[in-house]
Parts: C-alpha cells; sequence; structure tokens
C-alpha cells in the first residue's frame, strides 16, 4: 500500500469540537439548537441509528428528541406535524429517518421541512442554493466527502475531479461544490461509455454508486485522492459479514495519493456534518427572528 | 464550411406554436396566462427588450402587463409589489428585468417570486428541483440550449458533453439537466487547466462565457454539435458593430458537425421557453388551486 489512509475519525472529532463550541454560544444567547429526529413504523434498523445520532448529538451539546409515529399515519397528518415543528422556535432542525412506508414519498417530506430547520440539507430550496454558491445547509454526505478532500494539501482550483454516481442527494451536490470551489468537474454514472477514461485523468475521485469493487486501481492517476462514499455489506468467502465501499481497496490503495477506508471514512464526518448544519440552522433561525423582530430597521 | 447551421429561429416557431394551442386550452379553462413583467428605472436598452418580449408572448396568446417603477423604490416596496402578484391568481408569471439599480439586489427579488410564478427559473427551489429531475421551471437560457440539442440526431444517453461556462443561471443548470438526460458532463471554466482537453473529448459542446472567439475550431472534436450561448458586441476594422458568439464562427463550422449562429441560436428558442415556462407555470397554478379547493379528495 502506497496510499495515505485518511481518518475519518479525526476529521470529525475535529468537527465536533467546533460543534460543541458553536453549541454552547448559541445557548448562552437563548438559542440552544435543538433537533426532532422523525421516524415512522417500526423499524429496528432505523431505531439503533437514530440512538447513535442521539448519543453524537448530545455527546456535542445539542439536544435531540426521537419522535416515532405508528406505521398507519398518514401524510396529512404528517406534513400536519412537521408545519407544527417548521413554526415552533424551539426546534431548529428536523431530520426525516429513512425507510419511511410506502403511502409516505420521503420527498414530499422534505419539501414540508421550512428550508431554514432543513439539517440533511434536502430541501429542493437547500440544493438550489448550493448551486447559488449561497452559505447553505447541504446534504450531509456530499459535503462531508468535500471537507475531507479540502483536508488534504491539494489546490482545488483548477483540479481535476470525477465523480463516479449521481445521485441527487450524493452525486450531483458533490459536483456543484466541488465546481463552487473552481474544480474541473467530470459526473459519471451508468450511462457513462468508459468511466475509467475519465477516472484515469482525474486528480481527486469521488465514488458514490453503491457497487463493492467499482473503481480498481487502474482506473486510477497514479497519487490521486480517492473518496469512497460506499457503504456495503457483502459476505467473505468463510461466511462472515463485512462493510466495504465501492472501491477495490487493495488495488485502490496501491495507486492513489490518499483513500478514505470504509467504515471510517466519510461515515463519521456525514455525522459530523449533520451537527454542524444544526449549529448552522439555529444560527440563521436566529439571525432571522432578530432582523423579523429588530426595533430598529 | 461543413457542419449544418442549426436554425433557431425555426426550432423557436415550432415551440411557439405548442405554446399558443396551451395557452387557448388553458383559456378555456378561465386560465389565460397573464405574464407580468417589472422594469425598474429608465434604462432604454431593457425597454426595447420589454417591447420585443410583448410582442412575442401576445404573438403565441399570452398576456403580457409591463410595469415601469421609479429609480428611487425600495427593496421592501419591490418586494411588497412581489408579494401582491404572488398572491394574485390573475397573475401566473413574473418577470424580472434587468439591469436593477444597485440597491435592488436581484437574487432577493428572485427568492421573493413564488416558485410556482418564477417563469424565468431563478428561484433557488426551481434550480434545485431541475436537480432533482423534477418536472420544473428551468433558467430559460439553459433549458433552450438543451432543447436546441434534443433536435439533433445524437442519442443524448451516454453522450460526452462539455460546458464551458459554470454561470449559475446558465452552466451549471446546463450540466444537470444533460445529467438528467443521461450524458457524461464535465464543466470547465476560468480556473480549468485545459479546456480544449476537454472540449476535443466531448460529442457537444456548450459554451455560455461571454468572450468572442474562445472555443476554436482546433477545440473541437471532428462532427461535435456546438450550441454557442453567448452574445457580444464586437466593433468590426470598418467601424461596424455586430453581434457574434463565443465560437470563432470560421473554424468552427469547418471543424464541428452542427452549429448555432448568433444571432439565430439561442437566442429566439430562449424567448420561446420564457413563453413555454408561462404556460407551464400557468398549468401547475391551476393544478394547484384545483388540488386545494377540491370538494372531494
Amino acid at each position: 500500500m502506497t496510499a495515505t489512509l485518511i481518518d475519518g475519525k479525526a476529521i470529525a472529532a475535529r468537527m465536533v469540537e467546533e460543534v460543541r463550541a458553536d453549541a454552547a454560544a448559541l445557548a448562552e444567547r437563548g438559542w440552544a439548537p435543538r433537533l426532532v429526529s422523525i421516524s415512522v413504523g417500526d423499524v429496528a434498523a432505523a431505531e439503533l441509528y437514530v440512538r447513535n445520532q442521539q448519543k453524537s448529538a448530545e455527546a456535542a451539546g445539542l439536544q435531540f428528541e426521537a419522535r416515532n409515529y405508528p406505521a398507519e399515519i398518514s401524510l396529512e397528518q404528517l406534513t400536519g406535524v412537521l408545519m407544527g415543528l417548521n413554526a415552533d422556535p424551539r426546534v431548529n432542525g428536523i431530520i426525516i429517518q429513512r425507510p419511511l412506508p410506502a403511502h409516505i414519498p420521503v420527498k414530499t417530506l422534505q419539501k414540508a421541512i421550512h428550508p431554514l430547520k432543513d439539517v440533511e440539507g434536502m430541501h429542493p430550496a437547500s440544493i438550489g442554493n448550493i448551486v447559488y454558491n449561497d452559505l447553505a445547509l447541504g446534504p450531509c454526505t456530499a459535503v462531508a466527502a468535500v471537507e475531507i478532500l479540502k483536508t488534504l494539501p491539494l489546490n482545488i482550483q483548477g483540479l481535476d475531479v470525477c465523480v463516479i454516481g449521481h445521485s441527487e442527494i450524493v452525486g450531483k451536490p458533490i459536483a456543484f461544490l466541488m465546481m463552487g470551489l473552481g474544480a474541473t468537474v467530470t459526473v459519471c454514472h451508468h450511462m457513462t461509455r468508459q468511466v475509467a477514461v475519465h477516472s484515469r485523468a482525474a486528480d481527486a475521485v469521488f465514488v458514490a454508486v453503491g457497487k463493492p469493487g467499482l473503481v480498481t486501481g487502474e482506473m486510477l492517476k497514479p497519487g490521486a485522492a480517492l473518496i469512497d462514499i460506499g457503504i456495503n455489506r457483502i459476505t467473505d468467502a468463510d461466511g462472515k459479514g463485512r462493510t466495504v465501499g465501492d472501491a477495490d481497496f487493495d488495488s485502490c490503495s496501491k495507486v492513489a495519493g490518499w483513500i478514505t477506508p470504509v467504515p471510517g471514512g466519510v461515515g463519521p464526518v456525514t455525522v459530523a456534518t449533520l451537527l454542524k448544519n444544526a449549529v448552522l440552522a439555529t444560527r440563521m433561525q436566529m439571525d432571522h427572528y432578530s432582523a423579523a423582530f429588530a426595533v430598529e430597521r
């Protein structure tokens, strides 16, 4: 292995320290950040995830309320719940946990969240603000991947970047964020004729597809940075389960200059980004209220 | 010249025919589309532009009201005007004419327009909806450029596309629109190290920078489509003024397979796209009202 391993946990820990300080400063001004998590139905996997999220939030000094609604709740009822949370100044961020029952379309809920409380960065207006290069709440995974790249000693202006995967909440936002930073970005996907032609020309490769082994060492330029966003459960020959990314780690780590491990790479930074968004959202709401209720204009 | 000249006027004429039929159908249901244009101050150039817009709209059967406010109007007053137009069901589209006085930031006004009346496709939510691949009102110039490409006998799925220029309202939206159609897209800009490396590999090149002669024939793959979005006024050696695009037409037309002229290429299709957006916006508003006031659910 020649690549330097990127330590996602260490990056996340630094971000959480900043969040803790920011949250304390906001609390002093009467704006202690508070998140509300919404899950629907009885989903064991989601529960574990929510519990971990709650632990991370509370460790960073954020309040976290986990709400679970019965699987039979209607879309209208749930939208009503969101409207109540939107209006409540003591709620600063709303998280919609997946999976949701089939009769609850996740996009409809995301659009119902007030953009200033959209800590997951999924509202169309949040995405549009990123395109506009405004300070805004970005989709956590995409923001985390870009934050990781920013820790490397690379000049992002003019950097040739290849994004593999063009999902709305990961691949595309990474592309605009990197464009906003001055990179030259190519976005590849399942219809791209020859992904390797593009990835091999890139100084940094982001991959977010969900296919173990999709990126191999021969698809990389020697010394390139590889940010692996995939999270896949595979079963080894001995029958044991294991979590891997979208990169074939063995061959990629021989060619890349830097590589993120899975787990321990983008994952922890994504959680830290959610917390950072919570603090950012709280500050935006505080400013919004101050402006709305200012005595002098 | 070996390239086929793309006739923007003919494409626009076909679009306007569709708009006229759609507008007539909407009018029959009590929803005759109506646009309101807002200009601020005494801007002769904008006036001519507005007059032409009005002529095009009325020729397509759309109502068009041109409002001009004094240069001294405050941002608060103008925002109030927009709120009134947002609430008025007889107004289906709002156009903000540029330039605006320095104390009126255009982005603030764009955000104040209700997304369903955003016929220019500039609201962050409109941009975000395009990223989400939802049917939405897109920025007219970007949509027009893509509509032109769609008229060519090219399979867009897997097509290698190079977008030169990464502005929020042209370059970036073209990139997502093309990604949404299945193209592999690279976005180049002023920080890109070697634009020609990317443009020469592309089956289709969009250029929207505002620099005459930026793209030359040797930057193109033989047979590629070149969509020139630039509009530049230059003065010839004999002192006469002339409008040109961003491409060096002489050299590009010898290499490209298809090329848009300037003027007569993207320009007329952009105007037709605004009218198409007006009809689309009116239909979305009609559906929105029907859903909100439906007796049965």
